[in-house]
């Protein structure tokens, strides 16, 4: 931490915070300029104590000047997180691909989408039984008889599942049909929610919420890797931005930073981050060769019935040809698909 | 609901879709413009199933007319709501005050800021026992022992309790101690949260989120009434935007929006809403002039050595001159204090 | 600026960044902590020739210390600004009203709205004669006939005249017809644009761009002050978020925060900052409750027949209303009307 | 458009409304629902005349249908523009490469970069000679003797050159040394500057203003084409976010639909869209696979020494690896570089 005093602080006032630092624990290095005097706060590596002293006399501003993350950051761990979700790896070479609709519908529905995205190459099935909805009066989901539906699809077609946990209540009944958490961009912060999740064993995809800075996701992961999973990837599916041609913002500089700073897998949600189908498949190519190591692609075979999304989903055979197309970028960037 | 068709929608793609608008149960008002076809929905009140024909072969757009919520807003119950929190009322002509510090810290030191506050003309205390932390390492609340101090404070001085919520494991906890359920900014959209808070029977102080819109927002409010629970205040704490001088930007258009379009009681708190302990006391008096029915704001004996916020809490003689300056813009806009 | 070194960073590193920053005139102060060396510069006001040692090798980050204007701060200038307008004060403790349609219409139009902004307490008429219109196909102002009309209601009524000029190309033509230049937000930091305003010898009523932070906001007065003209007076007009329901986010922290670090005078502009008519009284006299020196409002005879903004015009009933309760709130935190 | 009443409007108000429509020389279409009456306005292209219905009372909203450019649309022209820039063409199936150093510094340096860039396949060379800098106290560019260095480097080296012009006073300076006009996002919206680039005859990049809606930003191309010149290339430069550990958010959502709603040639700019040079690589092989037409990198063979935009420049060594990726992924999408 940096402690910036005010241009015309007293003496009295620069001695006041030196003594303040000292009694929490730090060393303090005063460097006084022509206008200012600045005490920088050297210790133990948990500086948010010094936080609070933004409100003293005479101080001006406290700026930090480490990352404010430690399990999730290539400084903990450099080399890349891998992980193995039943066999299938994710964040290795080979960039993983998950497709389905946005909502559970009928088995006989979600078993022909399951088909039809393993046949383009999917080794995932995404496809919600819990909703979080705008509106109370919007459908919810199919909860249990969803996860059946999802368990009955996994059986025909031996893909993985990915499917949302939407409250501490449901973690084991989740837990138990699906092969991945997914938590969603409204519980991004919903600290309850992640301390719970590192019990569970099974791996999060974990997705950034929508006005949530890349510096405050990385310790939102931090609380499930802290809790005891390690196994969580990162996702970037849109932010909120004054434009609203798109849905969101899809913010790939997200996936090419987060690459940098994290060790975690990051998986790229083009359908979310677009909301226009149309947009879906140059997206998907883009976050390719920005470094994402995963897709999450909405599907469904007739978008026009869908119960939810309907207008970002893709029909198989667009799916087919965005697989195909990735599958090229991602050779050109030293990669498989 | 009107759908816009592409500019060179064929007939075909136009009668499929009016059409399909009567299998979903409503009446399609056709408008052939010079370039475009509009189609008019017609029929109950729940419109949300014509989105899926957003990615229908032929059309452009499909926009809501309607404003999405009911039991929240002005057309549904014209008069203001007022709620009775133990004889204390909010949402009439007296401005509510909410005053105490970020997070319970000792007994002592919170019993003497609730004094402080009562005499400054406080009627409720607020103070948080369950914290919601960016960083799993920073100081997440005294939970059940923080329950107890607030129970110490309101002995002491008779101010009734505003005090937060994370988790739906700990509703009958909280709900034992607490006069109102503060909701925070990141569960605005935890639906699995606000479903439960149907079934309390307490107030509810709801914070808007950090990036929800007016429109979610009063849909997320929509999911506690329609649960069961009418005692419901909004609160503006600022949203997320490219300023950063601020730690938010505090939007007082919704405010005065928000009073136009809902019954329900609004509360302000310029604490959040800036951020910085110099400009709490302008913008309490702007949110007083905006329409305002409370406002919720931090005070600490000592803000150099609070355990949270300490940059945007009062001490006792600013809040003193804040509710005095309040005081005086209420009976400004014909209101008391 | 203090200048941050990456955590493994070399002392062959340290060392080059140290002579570096000595070479472009600064004394450099190294505090080493237990990950991470931190360099102090200390030395002459203009620190920008830092930034570039950004891109040195091993450095992290480069962050600056003291607030980047000068003339436009009250550490420069402490007591607040006043500007004398032929007569009419902005900027001591009566509020400065600015009224009239968002664009010069007919004459006759114009004159009655004078005559009605002025029975209402205005002293300043506001309109535009150069429009900046987001469509080429839109109605571009009246120009030279529109400053024409506004003198023609000046002679009516006495009124000081506010209008937009928008090119270099017509400084001498604006100056000619009006008291105060107008520079509109999207010009906020067109840089040749402000150079010229230095040496017009006319004050100018900056208004704030739609994204330009405070700081930049700032800096962008200075470019006019430095350029000889003392006479700015600052304008939040609202910012662009991804709020929908207001044309604009109206930022009222910026009135507060700026009347603290400037000591030029500020105006609010609640019409555009809400571009909906029944906030516009509600948010006036919230400005003046923040601390406004002025308010500039879009006021109609009839507005569903004006040429353009007519949905955030008042009529001058409702403006007269307006008028009286910003009166009360001005008298309210020690100010007149 | 499409006017929506009120849930209360009287018929003496709906029929007001149909009246005035019809008076403005639309056909008004009325559609009665169950809780409001929508009407549709049919007529002549420009709607913006009914925008002002918005204030008439009754009328709670008033709804844009169609687009509201024209020539800069696809369904105007729907194959692509391909502009010839002295022989060297943009917007067909090669990518256009343009680099070289923010700000043009000496001549030797200049010309050191040029050769660099061009060795490397650009075959454009940036450079700014008048630079628009937040403060007034930075380096503001070499301006005439940059544009003579910038001939020099084009004389060496045979790049066509892409400099920025800032105010219509320089229009005829500018125009004589480059090749194509460089219009910055601060002057996105600078209507006075568009309106005379149409007498040019020289082809523009035109970059995106940092919170230019798409809307927005394709009516502003407009009026470059509406004056006569179609020769204009579109350029994503990052948008203002929240989010702050980027210089922008990088819209690469906004390639991908613009290609879609434009003919116009789409350049990337993932210097600005970033800030940060280790992710222009990553990011640059990102905008072409969402479909850019080109790309413009800030190269510098110090960047530690750059006058400006160090932090994001790349060497000459990181640029040739930049272009080899780019060229595997443009091949990888059908395209060559």
């Amino acid at each position: 931490m940096i402690i910036v005093m005010q241009a015309g602080a007293s003496e009295a006032q620069i001695e006041s915070v030196v003594k303040r630092v000292k009694q929490l624990g730090y060393d303090a290095h005063i460097s006084k300029g022509e206008e200012r005097t600045v005490i920088g706060c050297v210790g133990h590596a948990d500086k948010s104590p010094l936080q609070q002293l933004a409100a003293t006399p005479g101080v001006e501003s406290v700026v930090p000047i480490l990352k404010p993350w430690k399990l999730v950051g290539r400084q903990f761990k450099p080399e890349s997180t891998v992980i193995d979700v039943d066999g299938e790896l994710i964040g290795g070479d080979r960039i993983a691909l998950m497709a389905g609709p946005c909502s559970v519908e009928t088995e006989e529905r979600t078993v022909e989408i399951a088909r039809a995205v393993k046949a383009a190459g999917a080794r995932f099935l995404r496809g919600g039984a819990f909703k979080p909805r705008t509106s109370p009066y919007a459908f919810q989901g199919l909860e249990r008889e969803g996860l059946e539906i999802l368990r009955a699809a996994k059986r025909e077609t031996g893909l993985r599942i990915v499917t949302e946990l939407l409250s501490v209540r449901d973690i084991e009944l989740v837990c138990e049909y699906t092969d991945i958490i997914q938590i969603g961009a409204r519980n991004c912060q919903n600290f309850a929610l992640l301390k719970e999740l590192g019990g569970t064993g099974k791996p999060v995809l974990f997705k950034r919420g929508m006005s949530t800075t890349l510096k405050e996701y990385l310790q939102a992961a931090e609380y499930i890797v802290a809790g005891g999973n390690p196994d969580v990837m990162l996702c970037e599916r849109g932010i909120r931005t004054f434009e609203d041609s798109t849905r969101n913002t899809f913010d790939l500089n997200a996936v090419a930073l987060l690459k940098q700073w994290s060790h975690l897998p990051m998986i790229a949600d083009p359908s979310h981050g677009t909301g226009i189908w149309s947009l879906v498949a140059p997206m998907a190519a883009a976050s390719v060769a920005a470094g994402a190591d995963g897709l999450i692609i909405e599907v469904h075979t007739e978008p026009e019935q869908a119960w939810s999304d309907g207008q970002q989903s893709l029909r198989p055979d667009k799916f087919q040809a965005l697989v195909e197309q990735c599958r090229r970028v991602a050779e050109a960037v030293g990669r498989s698909l």
